[in-house]
């Protein structure tokens, strides 16, 4: 027990270290220069919006939270003495706060960034803008990681027990489904209203200052892929590091609860130091700069794993475990490389949709539709053969064991969680750094640069996408089988268990109808999602003509725009649309497990995390795809974007879709990620409690 | 045994009245007039391109069908010799030949009364009008039950073994994959081709004669919706039935296995008796006289099933299979309801894609395809509640009879097959007719009367299609009961049982991986389908601007469109283009059951009917709502096709949202259906070799 809780204090140890690293390297980015004045002065709008928003939809969810937190406190231990009310609803608390703090620290060295990444490609050049932005990026990635680690170790130090810090995964992955929703929804509708009106209406450039939906737009970047993804990520990490103590505590007792956290200290110690991997001089490739930091975090994390495992179990466990957790980080490359395939605008999927853009919008629409569905199929694969594998060595020692290694592959695949945050946290700022650009209108190499920064900044926002998704996808099955695993301890299922263990019979109708129904809610957040982005957008379209024309002088460029009432809308929209997927996101597993019981939840949950998966990777694949076909044409191809100054239809066909792929890949395809886990820490904590 | 052989030939003796009575039914409507030589040559030109389709289409299916056949005598009997593999081969062949008699008979008897409809509508109105298309879609509706009926009780009464006449359904399945998948594209790609070209491009109407496409878009009415259809739901009879009878074989012995085929015998009575109700005079509503008969269809059934269940089964069986068969009923109707929700143009879905279409293209397909993905849950939702209901009561004499329960709810769904073929076919006949309507130049009310009937034809194709997918649904859950009984009794597969039952348990990698991949097909297929249907739409257009640039004299009607070279191009293009996803259907199941064992196909089976029911509601809603979005806008609403004399945009963008809509709810949405059931039926075959 001694040595447990010296691993436990490891894990606190290296959260901090990540954090601190995180804030000091916070403050060596606020020591570079902003740039000229009217570039601070919009850096300070998109950051006062961002602000605005995150204050108010963590301010909106203190009831929701709160209200859970009684619940945890009142109603549990009702249904089963044993529950620790306190316990859960403190663990929930901190998980739901730790979210809002890696929220906010992530946000504000994004928004704080910009402009100095910006002045850094105007005085310096591009490695300079890349060491600002990726700097900004890594305060994210290592404060979600570890905020992550440090929470669960520091909780399970005080509790000594993974099923009651579960809550903390609860509350992580609550927050974690609105900021998903909410900051998907606002990114949308402002880049929808901004682009419809500006772009395509009035014919003004991007990032115009006659704009008034331009701060929106760039708080969008900000709420949407910084806040959002962070906040997703925290959840999958807590989650899958809680699950894989649960399942190893069940099978190894505390040393196979605490290793989990010892490779989070691994992953998290490899990711600040592959940060340093990423420089690049002035004619250097950015890319290959983020590709190297990757590598090396991979590689060092293997090896630290390697060592680790051999140290800490006995016999063939020892390779097993390492080579599960090592299944899990060549999934996460596999996984980015099938989305980048997928998505490039230098592969043939892409290039069909952009072809088919030749016979009009609705041939582009069918063939995007097509490819996001055929690019399923291979993660999915992988997914399969990585699960298969990493069952097979975790089983070699004994057959009890298996059902570690698909936690233990979800922990690998998780633990450079860092440095991918990283890489995903640094292209808004590059964007966003080109939108001051435009708008404190500075000389156009600075936007060349920072636009060369954007593009790596695609295709590591691709990547990471892939991330999010195949992580949420093992950690949706960590969690499925910890729940099994409670089931099985719940006094009043025992009747449910064959020889100690729950089987989640197929042929049971229980299991079946779980199943269906769970199949089902991922169409039903999809639309909904879809649809409060449509509903959005409509009412950002509608404000953004109405500025246009009342607001004389406008287009001359003597009036300013009234860019708060734009933000505002966004957020209103955002707040507003959130709440009902979001209830059904935790409310329906209630439902189910109350209602139908505990076999059926279990159904539910293999049914939900089946489609979520699939609708995530075809709705990210299909609007990653739409958008880099346009961004093709938009290059010069198949005519360009005009032709004899006249709008080119085939690149006007590309722009529809690409708009379709808005929502999909920005906001229902992104949802899917925490719906499939909230419904995991949910089903967890209930799985004690369920009375049929 | 005598009693059970008893009857089997009751069976028999009802397919045949069936068969006789749709023959009778086609000798009469041969006797009506054909009207002017004109007309009699259109309807021609539409058979002969249908008759040639499927010549072609079967003919490439036959070296297919003789390779299965010759793998079923040379391969099974050597992995296990108790297997007869020529009773197998002789009822694949059977299961064939008779999808493709039954498509031949539908196709023969509506593409024949399509002049007869238009004349009856010419000289005597709307009621005769009624009374032709409808006689026409009955003979249609009652073939394929017919032959469904009396294929599998023949079969039973010579080999009296259910299991080895699966393979009969299993032959009926993979026809009827090819027929729908290759049907879809060839209907999507003419009616794509024809509306690009000659209504956007030329301006031309819909249907005239100057249009090269013309007649290939009428033959694809048929050969999708007519042959196609037809086709599934021959597949849905016989694999329902036959799925039922083994599972009923193992609880209940013969009597059991036989009282499905009664099920079958008192629904296609009642539906030869329903056919009677649907008449209506001139001013009358023929969508009323439709749910006239398919109301008294369904009480006739559920009376003559409450009977012959007292009569059949002892204590409370009696009354719980009743109900079961009920439920099936009762869920044919609430689907059928759900679906005209979710796609009439007089209910808030379906107005709400069309009032997006007022910001453009890309809002209306997001909105459309939000309205897809939403109109899944409730019809999940009823079928989850039937599988519930159907288990319990068929449980209350003994919980081992649970599992009957679902095969009969399946079994009361599809006993009305007979009339709810006959409603959808009848669709097709009156399209059709209007088309010939309009290319004979015959007065304007004629196309009016004959609209009429279109417009309830649609109606009807939504219910019909709703059914296709429910009854898909319940099929593939009993064929996926039927395997696991397959799978229990085979000898090499005992160590995988739990008391003499497969367990399917999803804590099992083998299940879980085996979901995953199952659950990943259906996008796949929906993926090819879908570009099929883009690739041969394309090729279709670049005829049809050829024919109008390169034959003098077209537009102004002097010279003939040359109708055959499109025909032919869309056969071709079907044909070539339904070999991927045909292989796909039946090859995988093989791949994961003899690769990855019993326990990987089982979870398939799971996996694949769960997206599969998902994906073909949500493509199916999806297209019938933008659809009918476009068709409320053409009626004059939002400014209707043009305003001052220029083309409404609003017009323009719903119909690009319909375009998108085309091959989602002809194509890939009805492809799902087969696809889950030829799952069902191949692993059933394979469930008794099995090896591991």
């Amino acid at each position: 027990m001694q040595e447990s809780m010296t691993l436990a204090m490891y894990g606190a140890i290296a959260g901090a270290v990540a954090l601190a690293f995180a804030l000091v390297t916070f403050a060596s980015i606020m020591k570079e220069p902003m740039g000229t004045p009217r570039m601070k002065q919009i850096s300070e709008a998109v950051q006062e919006g961002a602000m605005a928003y995150l204050n108010r939809q963590y301010k909106t969810l203190i009831p929701f939270t709160l209200v859970v937190a009684v619940l945890l406190v009142l109603v549990l231990p009702r249904l089963d003495p044993r529950i620790k009310g306190d316990a859960l609803a403190i663990s929930f608390l901190v998980g739901a706060v730790c979210s809002a703090i890696a929220g906010y620290l992530g946000m504000n060295s994004t928004t704080k960034s910009n402009a100095r990444t910006a002045e850094a490609a105007r005085s310096h050049g591009l490695g300079k803008a890349l060491n600002v932005s990726f700097r900004a990026g890594a305060v994210m990635g290592l404060s979600v990681a570890g905020l992550g680690l440090l929470g669960v170790s520091v909780l399970y130090l005080i509790y000594k027990d993974p099923v009651v810090i579960n809550s903390f995964a609860f509350g992580a992955s609550a927050i974690a489904f609105f900021a998903r929703v909410g900051g998907g929804i606002y990114t949308k509708a402002a880049d929808v209203g901004a682009d419809l009106v500006g772009k395509v209406e009035a014919g003004i450039p991007e990032d115009d200052p006659r704009n008034p939906a331009t701060i929106a737009d760039n708080v969008g970047d900000n709420v949407g892929d910084t806040a959002g993804m962070g906040a997703d990520l925290f959840e999958s990490y807590a989650a899958t590091t809680i699950a894989a103590m649960i399942i190893g505590n069940a099978i190894f007792g505390p040393k196979g609860a605490l290793f989990p956290l010892v490779v989070g200290a691994v992953g998290i110690i490899a990711s600040i130091l592959g940060t340093f991997f990423v420089r690049t001089g002035e004619g250097g490739n950015p890319q290959a700069a983020l590709n190297l930091g990757l590598w090396a975090t991979n590689i060092m994390t293997a090896i630290g794993v390697y060592f680790l495992s051999a140290w800490t179990f006995p016999g063939k466990d020892a390779l097993g475990i390492f080579l599960a957790v090592a299944a899990g980080l060549i999934v996460n490359v596999a996984i980015g490389a099938l989305t980048e395939y997928y998505t490039s605008n230098s592969r043939p999927p892409c290039l069909r949709i952009a072809e088919a853009s030749k016979t009009g919008p609705a041939t582009n629409v069918i063939h995007g539709l097509s490819v996001g569905m055929e690019s399923v199929f291979f993660p999915m694969l992988f997914f399969a053969a990585a699960i298969y594998f990493a069952y097979w060595v975790a089983s070699w020692e004994s057959a009890s064991h298996a059902i570690y290694g698909i936690a233990m592959a979800a922990m690998g695949m998780l633990s450079t969680a860092g440095i991918v945050v990283a890489m995903d946290s640094f292209g808004p700022v590059a964007d966003n750094a080109g939108g001051i650009a435009e708008m404190a209108e500075l000389p156009p190499e600075v936007r060349q640069k920072t636009d060369k920064l954007d593009a790596v900044g695609n295709t590591t926002a691709a990547i990471a996408k892939g991330f999010a998704i195949g992580s949420a996808a093992l950690t949706a099955l960590a969690l499925f089988q910890a729940y099994a695993d409670e089931v099985a301890r719940n006094p009043k299922l025992q009747h449910l268990l064959t020889d100690g263990h729950l089987v989640i019979n197929l042929n049971n109708p229980q299991v079946l109808v779980g199943l269906l129904i769970g199949a089902s809610i991922p169409f039903v957040v999809s639309a909904s999602t879809m649809r409060a982005v449509g509903d959005a957008a409509y009412g950002m379209v509608n404000e953004v003509r109405r500025q246009f024309r009342e607001i004389k002088g406008i287009m001359e460029g003597e009036a300013k725009p009234d860019y708060a009432r734009c933000v505002s809308i966004a957020t209103g929209a955002a707040i507003n649309k959130m709440i009902f997927p979001g209830l059904v996101a935790v409310i329906v597993p209630l439902i189910v497990g109350f209602g139908l019981g505990a076999m059926a939840l279990a159904g539910y949950l293999a049914g939900l995390t089946a489609t979520g998966v699939l609708m995530a990777l075809f709705l990210a694949n299909a609007g990653g795809s739409w958008d880099n076909a346009k961004k093709w044409i938009e290059a010069g191809n198949l005519g360009g974007k005009k032709i004899d100054g006249k709008p080119n239809p085939i690149h006007q066909a590309a722009v529809i879709g690409d708009t379709v792929g808005d929502p999909c890949k920005d906001t229902s395809g992104p949802a899917m990620n925490p719906l499939i886990k909230v419904a995991g820490t949910v089903s967890l904590i209930i799985g004690a409690v369920l009375f049929r």
